[in-house]
């Protein structure tokens, strides 16, 4: 049932991220091992914190595991608010959606979020992932990009490399 | 001379955050303390790095500071790429600008993400900051509100206090 959906921090399995990345239609961008998330997650200082959403032994999925989702957040912060969190990820694999996962993962974030003093909760979302923008936008969250015109900005490994050169 | 200006790590200086938030606009968003810029970003998990940029007191500025300019970043994470570099503020005071300072704190934040390991390094521009987003493509950075679509979304206190009581 919904209420058995358990929500805690545990080495997140790197084959979400990839079926995540497949989603979004950047699959050739997923250049990470698992133990690179491993070192990275679950040192002394990790990089990022990871929720995963559980469910019973009996509603297993086909790879024989209980988790079914997960979130990947991390601590930012702003010179004008402080403290934030930054979702990066939020997945749940299709046969188990529209039973509240996500909206779980959502909710357990902004606790989070809120135990450690954070002002705002921040994530990205693709453009044409309208069901995506209109679940955020139905629990309270605006887009900053319509809003006040901000955009992403990357340097990539090679620019970051000629950058330094000069 | 521009050879003289050196960057390294202090602590910031709240005024420049709040000169930076009146360019760009949004005065009213900020909402944060010396004393809390201080605890955050210089105890023992930093939630954010901060380098500023000096000149010689010779140049010093209308305040007396040497201090003239500043980037604050954190580390971020990707489960496709792995460890990132933030730039969340970049700010130069108008009367120091044109003479390269700001490109010597970007090169010095690419360096920082170089050798910390990291294979991306992000911000955000706002849309109507042309000269911004020319500076950093003509560095070769990617807009990727542009090129994939990401746009930005927050919740915020308020918004993150409704969804937890769900």
């Amino acid at each position: 049932s919904l209420n058995s959906v358990l929500l805690y921090i545990v080495p997140l399995h790197s084959l979400y991220s990839q079926e995540l990345a497949e989603f979004e239609k950047l699959l050739d961008q997923v250049k990470i091992s698992e133990g690179a998330l491993k070192t990275d997650g679950f040192g002394e200082n990790p990089f990022f914190h990871c929720l995963v959403a559980e469910v019973p032994s009996e509603l297993s999925n086909p790879l024989g595991s209980t988790v079914v989702g997960y979130g990947l957040y991390y601590f930012t912060y702003s010179t004008w608010t402080g403290r934030n969190v930054y979702l990066e990820d939020i997945y749940v694999m299709p046969k188990y959606r529209g039973q509240g996962i996500g909206s779980k993962l959502i909710k357990k974030v902004a606790e989070v979020a809120l135990e450690n003093g954070c002002s705002q909760f921040r994530l990205a979302v693709l453009d044409w992932n309208q069901s995506a923008m209109d679940f955020y936008k139905a629990r309270g969250a605006k887009d900053l990009t319509l809003a006040e015109g901000w955009r992403f900005f990357r340097f990539d490994t090679e620019a970051m490399r000629e950058l330094v050169k000069k």
